[in-house]
């Protein structure tokens, strides 16, 4: 019998969700466009840029999402999800849907309209999590960015 | 000669911000999409979710941008453009070019790394003007997201 814990993720976190984003990055083919570092995830939580949940199973970090207060010029104020890891080791457990459901809960209990996030279009395992979930999935949009620096 | 001011958005603009979104909604063939109200973006304005910059041609509202301060787990702080409009009847004057540069200068002197907004993928004029301006466009993520309220 496990015993899985979702709890605020906190300053003492920040290391582990690092290492869980860069896990996940690693997985999407991307884990040189990881440039953050665990001292800047301190300072930006210090001043509130994030905040986060963290899951645990019998005691150790075992995922998380990340997430901020973010803004709908046609919906109004929605929480928005960056990422969400379940760690390779510790999957099969149903974190990944206790850690969704507590962001689901956040973002009704702050009275957003909605809540948003992106998925990689090839990623089936996650879209088929988010449509059990009920998620509407939009296809028509494509992301515009400049990157400053990548240091 | 016109005379084209970009100033930060103030309370007294939001009625004319709305406005704009709204003529936007319509563009993109979604107005019933559009479910906040003036009163609404004073109240999240007042609370720090959004800021804007506003476009005047010869002292009248002519466009404008609303971003917000938003974070990437892999590239840290981003400011986000959630809204980028030029009213039907004031374009063709280098108003959004203005306006897009005041954005991307207040993402540099904010320290972010990226800045990052969406585009729809039939909106070629769209499309070429964040390319001619040097901006990546990604296919590959999909949008997910669950709307708790339609009102």
């Amino acid at each position: 019998m496990n015993n899985i814990t979702i709890r605020p993720a906190t300053e003492a976190d920040l290391p582990a969700m690092h290492a869980l984003v860069y896990e996940l990055a690693v997985y999407e083919k991307e884990p040189e466009a990881v440039v953050t570092t665990p001292a800047e995830y301190l300072e930006d939580f210090r001043n509130g840029l994030f905040e986060g949940h963290i899951a645990e199973l019998d005691g150790q970090v075992a995922g998380m999402t990340l997430f901020f207060m973010a803004y709908s010029t046609w919906r109004g104020k929605m929480l928005y999800l960056d990422d969400f890891v379940v760690s390779e080791k510790f999957r099969r457990h149903g974190i990944g849907q206790l850690l969704f459901d507590a962001f689901v809960a956040e973002g009704r209990n702050r009275g957003c309209r909605m809540i948003k996030w992106q998925v990689l279009d090839w990623n089936t395992p996650a879209l088929n999590f988010y449509k059990k979930n009920n998620a509407e999935i939009e296809e028509g949009w494509w992301n515009g960015r400049i990157i400053f620096s990548n240091k």
